[in-house]
């Protein structure tokens, strides 16, 4: 395989690095829309249920291992845990913890996952210097927009080259995050994005392993410090980002200049925000979307005699495993996504169980479904039949799955996916106290009840 | 500027992470001769020096203010201080001391500083872990070969198009460095070396800021993390160097597959590490070298009318300041060079201090040295002419100055160095202990003397 790349050095980009910096540190505090605002909120909701979910994942386990090691002040808390580390260490493991399902947020323009690395650090950072609800709101609409505007400059030559686009960017946002959380100026936040871009983290050959998870959590924690350090005057370049020698141009072999300011200030990455429904690879989603739709439509795993589902080629390429052994097989089945789809209208983590990948109903319902590739279906859709016992047939057309751009999930669908992540280590009352909470997070006068909340007992 | 690259996945790379990681986690104690034991000794020494003669420079005052707001366990020692933060911090403040006069060593075939990251990890871990320097010694050769052995593979590629190679290979040392000091498996090894790898620090757009001695130091602390979460039993992609999508393809266009093993075990990096006798970039060091021994002959400075100077022409390209106004400019004149290699025989961080570039006898001196470029000369060579009052004559001609290659410094020129630096932070008397202490170290029961002795009073 090849990827023939061609590096120019450009010695004339924008003051890119200036102009972020700048805007973040001056941009008034809510100065974008009610929609923007709104999103926000679901950005972080679906991140913090993402991170308490995991909570108890090895992953989160063999890192707070790690981070022990340090004997660490007790300065911020671990979603989902009773333990506290310094905020270095949970902007780390937080980050952690919320990637380790791959079932946060996506801007799918570069496929960044924002939320990692700007929530897991304004977070740990917030709880320590004790912010409120709206500086964090700001920081992270803020952060996230200064990483995705770096990830649209170099998408998709970066990510093709090798880096996961989220680490190699997040540090970026956490730096940003942080300076505005913590009120440095443009020339202070200039630094701190200078140091932060000297940090990048990820490659994709980590992807299958725990170091995926790293990424974001690794970003968070460098853009941190970047900033700390900026606080307490560590010098940088202040043409970090676009210089010859600098970040973009070392690390990509595109750098679209017009990304770093376009609309900025008026135009918002985090409104390209989407979040997984289901807790599996995209493709799948679709043929997923179409059986949970069954489902709601009435149809029951027992009256099924078969189902059909017409598929683009590349679904069964990445997704054929038709007899999966174990949860994370399961995960790269489109038999196995459909059967849990019509018998419990989602897939979930719950739903990559061992025991149900393995459960009688579920191999007696993914061996009733059949699929052929048709090149006519996109790969953002499906055709499904649903041919039931008593002779009756029942179509289901996708075109674009629940959790697309076209076709968001709701507020509600959010809360579901929450509540089946969060359940488990917080309990029923937590949860919906915290999902509250969380949709009034812009109002808080502090960040204690959100994290008292996604403790355990 | 152009510097046109082509990259072409390689998939059939050699296992070269699991060929580290079982060489570092397996060589034996002291597998090597006497004269790489020595060169060990001699690389310790020599970044030790640098690290305690810069220890009250603003980089490090600012990166403690950063990491003390961590409220860090005191764990380890920041050299030539008597503040002690946790080990990941120590590691950081360590390797930015010891790179913040860009005094400390150099492998010249990769241009790596190859110590920095290595020993900066392994000073601060072992100190916490009490370790002895058997260990600490066997760590920084297999460390420095790791760094080095990856610098080999991607150099000149990987530095040209825009890393700090120190930095971006150096995370990689420091891993294998801490594995090894853990006693950490071939297996957990390979995880350290993997999750190390997706943590390059550098960009070279960063010289002449303090990111550009942080990208040490944050290789050191990265490392130094990496082979804890290993040991915790956090997972990489054990292809993690020579993947298609791994780190050395990602970040180099360049990948000599044979110099991962060539060797490996039988012929050491540390070797070829050399020492800078002077405190500024290299090209100037030969003009300084020839002034110093014109001081020898007996050439004072009062006797002399005037200097000639013969140089190549990118020695006055780079450094052809005639009149600098400060320390900084001073390193950028090969006129102030001779000067102090006339009046005090060496040119360390002292001789580039603000006053003595401005001192009367200095300027006065200063004014008398003419340089002409010659074609002739090699970059690495000078031809000197002192011409005295009394009509005589001095010539001196240096193929290779001291500090090169072939013409390394001796013990005694390192201790000198050693001196000049840490004197004026420890005083003469620890200074003398300490630099007995440090020949000694392979046989040292514990650190505890060393890291005494580097503190001031």
């Amino acid at each position: 395989m090849s990827n023939a790349i061609q590096v120019q050095a450009d010695f004339n980009a924008p003051p890119a690095t200036r102009i972020l910096a700048e805007f973040v540190a001056t941009h008034p505090s809510k100065g974008w829309t009610d929609e923007v605002e709104h999103e926000a909120h679901r950005t972080f909701l679906n991140w913090l249920g993402c991170a308490v979910g995991a909570a108890q994942h090895e992953s989160v386990e063999s890192s707070l291992g790690a981070i022990r090691e340090f004997q660490p002040a007790p300065q911020a808390s671990i979603l989902g845990r009773k333990d506290r580390v310094d905020m270095g260490g949970a902007a780390l493991i937080n980050g952690i913890s919320s990637h380790t399902f791959d079932f946060d947020d996506t801007h799918l323009k570069t496929v960044i996952h924002p939320a990692g690395p700007v929530a897991s650090a304004i977070l740990a950072l917030g709880e320590h210097t004790q912010v409120n609800g709206r500086q964090m709101i700001d920081a992270l609409v803020l952060g996230i927009d200064v990483a995705c505007r770096v990830g649209n400059c170099m998408y998709p030559d970066h990510y093709h080259r090798g880096w996961h686009i989220t680490g190699s960017t997040g540090m970026l946002g956490s730096a940003a995050a942080c300076s505005r959380l913590m009120g440095l100026d443009a020339q202070k936040t200039t630094m701190a994005l200078g140091i932060a871009s000297s940090q990048p983290v990820g490659m994709r050959e980590q992807f299958g392993t725990m170091t995926k998870p790293f990424h974001p959590g690794g970003a968070a924690r460098a853009g941190q410090l970047s900033a700390l350090l900026a606080k307490h005057g560590f010098t940088a370049s202040p043409k970090a980002l676009e210089a010859g020698r600098g970040f973009i141009q070392t690390v990509s072999t595109k750098a679209d200049w017009s990304e770093i300011d376009r609309e900025l200030g008026k135009s918002f990455e985090i409104s390209l925000n989407t979040y997984k429904p289901f807790a599996c690879g995209i493709v799948i989603h679709p043929a997923i979307d179409a059986c949970a739709q069954l489902r709601a439509q009435g149809v029951a795993a027992d009256d099924v005699d078969r189902i059909e589902l017409r598929v683009h080629p590349l679904v069964l390429e990445l997704t054929g495993k038709k007899t999966p052994k174990d949860g994370l097989e399961g995960k790269f089945s489109v038999y196995h996504g459909c059967a849990v789809g019509l018998i419990f209208g989602q897939a979930g983590e719950g739903e990559y169980a061992d025991n149900i990948v393995n459960r009688a109903d579920v191999v007696a319902l993914r061996g009733k479904v059949n699929a052929t590739t048709d090149l006519s279906i996109d790969e953002a859709s499906v055709d499904v039949t649903a041919i039931l016992k008593n002779g009756k047939q029942v179509h289901i057309f996708i075109k674009h799955a629940i959790g697309s751009v076209e076709n968001p999930m709701t507020d509600s669908n959010l809360e579901q996916k929450f509540t089946g992540l969060t359940e488990p280590i917080i309990g029923k009352e937590k949860t919906r106290q915290l999902i509250s909470a969380l949709w009034n997070l812009g109002k808080a006068a502090d960040l204690k009840q959100i994290l008292s909340l996604s403790q355990p007992d």
